[in-house]
């Protein structure tokens, strides 16, 4: 079993407008001292291999095709297990 | 300035639609290694401060009062700068 831990985050060059919201309601509730929120996606998914090459392969593949939008969004992922 | 990288997933006991949903995808996908999925939500805050023992209550603050649902959420962060 491996686990893997997938991070999804906008590119820096795209505006991410979920982050532009909490940033605002942050505000709005006097968390003045924020000046950017980001807000991406964290995945942790179960792997029932003990190969953790394949499983580096395989989580690229995923992530590749479903789990991250290429044009917009950037990815990295860690193993463990 | 202080960046805060905010974790938030759904506690274990709690069901997560979202991830079973990528799950299935995944499988008729033929990615069929895939066991689980659980997905939570990434953020990372720019704070205007240098205090971080000030930020860290902070932030906490903000997670409980916004960025999670405590209810059914579970909430880390790290803090870095």
């Amino acid at each position: 079993m491996i686990k893997a831990t997938v991070y999804v985050t906008i590119k820096q060059s795209v505006l991410d407008p979920q982050g532009v919201a909490v940033r605002g309601a942050l505000h709005s509730m006097e968390f003045t001292e924020v000046e950017g929120v980001r807000i991406g996606k964290y995945m942790e998914l179960t792997l029932n291999t003990n190969d953790r090459n394949e499983a580096a392969e395989r989580v690229t593949e995923m992530c590749e095709k479903l789990l991250a939008n290429t044009v917009v969004e950037d990815y990295r992922f860690e193993l463990e297990g």
